[in-house]
């Protein structure tokens, strides 16, 4: 595994000449403790060695123009693929599992189940992620509606999987900005500590803490 | 196409008895005008008949019990499989265009091409749909970043797709309430009137027309 750190270096995209890299090694940019943190994870369940770059956030390199060639959202995360940048958590997580199928993130024979992965990753993104900005109060009911949509299942669909991840992330962020008490949401603590087992999450959670978080509390 | 109109039976859940429907057999549930659209459309384009259940948000159907019990979340989409509930545009799209290979919904060949089908979908979820909630200034931004995104391209990624679905209903309402001039967002407005070519399109902008918009100016 090559965490190496890097620098940003926008040209990479337009120019992967130095190190005749494969035109479809993976490059990782992210920012530890943000929202990157999940394919961060999903590449070490893999195994397959990258390229870690990662984006002070402190330094505003997410601004900075070489970064802004790559993703104009000025967002983390960005895998790419040779030169190509791919953006969005679930779209990331997507690829990685199907391009490594022996990692078993994906319910590759059952596509009701690929379809509620989807769903899941989706209403993370668009309804969870964004709570917090409607207030506390908003927020911990949306992480009600996870709480009893995970129920009594270890995970999110089926087996193990991406929706996971991208779950996992977003309940280890919540937690040390609300604090909610163990009783709150029992079954999004019981995914959280199964998650903690997991080796990939072990190591990608070191990585980054020894970075240094710099996401706001 | 049976686009049957009939009340919420959020019975039909529990006990697909009466009629004796298939166990794969389609259920949409939708509100005219609403994120709904995308499904609405793509059931029309893959053309597999499908129960069309609409839900007023004028009499707060979405919250009634019957239908909080089929989406705890009381929105629309739902598209009701046999029995089983799926929810979110980007995943309802994503089940139809596996299921119906022929209609050609979905870049089968190529899994970078289908990660950025997925980047568009949730892009589309979690930044564009939720940016007027932060004010017209900030959704106009947005929609500059997915003007820029779309660029010279016709369709979202590479042949006509998914992506394009769920961009048209966003885009088509985002015209109706902030009224862009056509020179703001020029490729935005060619996508879309390539969209208002299709048939699907049409016919179901016919349909939830006629039954009535019901979504805020």
């Amino acid at each position: 595994m090559r965490d190496r750190e890097s620098p940003i270096d926008g040209s990479r995209r337009a120019s992967p000449a130095a190190g005749q890299p494969s035109p479809t090694a993976l490059t990782l940019y992210f920012a530890p403790g943000s929202s990157s943190m999940a394919p961060h994870i999903a590449l070490h369940e893999v195994g397959e060695p990258f390229d870690a770059r990662p984006v002070s956030f402190a330094r505003h390199e997410q601004r900075d123009e070489a970064f802004l060639r790559i993703n104009p959202q000025g967002k983390v995360p960005v895998l790419l693929v040779g030169t190509q940048a791919l953006t969005e958590v679930a779209a990331i997580l997507y690829f990685l599992a199907q391009r490594h199928p022996q990692a078993r993130l994906w319910p590759h024979d059952d596509p009701i189940a690929q379809a509620r992965v989807i769903s899941w990753m989706s209403f993370l993104a668009s309804t969870v992620h964004p709570a917090r900005r409607q207030g506390i109060d908003h927020a911990r009911r949306v992480w009600g509606l996870a709480e009893r949509r995970l129920g009594e299942a270890p995970w999110a669909v089926g087996e193990f999987g991406i929706a996971d991840i991208h779950l996992f992330r977003l309940f280890w962020r919540m937690r040390s900005s609300l604090h909610p008490s163990p009783q709150e949401f029992p079954a999004l603590e019981a995914h959280h500590a199964r998650m903690l087992e997991r080796d990939a999450v072990r190591r990608t959670l070191a990585i980054e803490s020894a970075i240094g978080y710099e996401v706001p509390a």
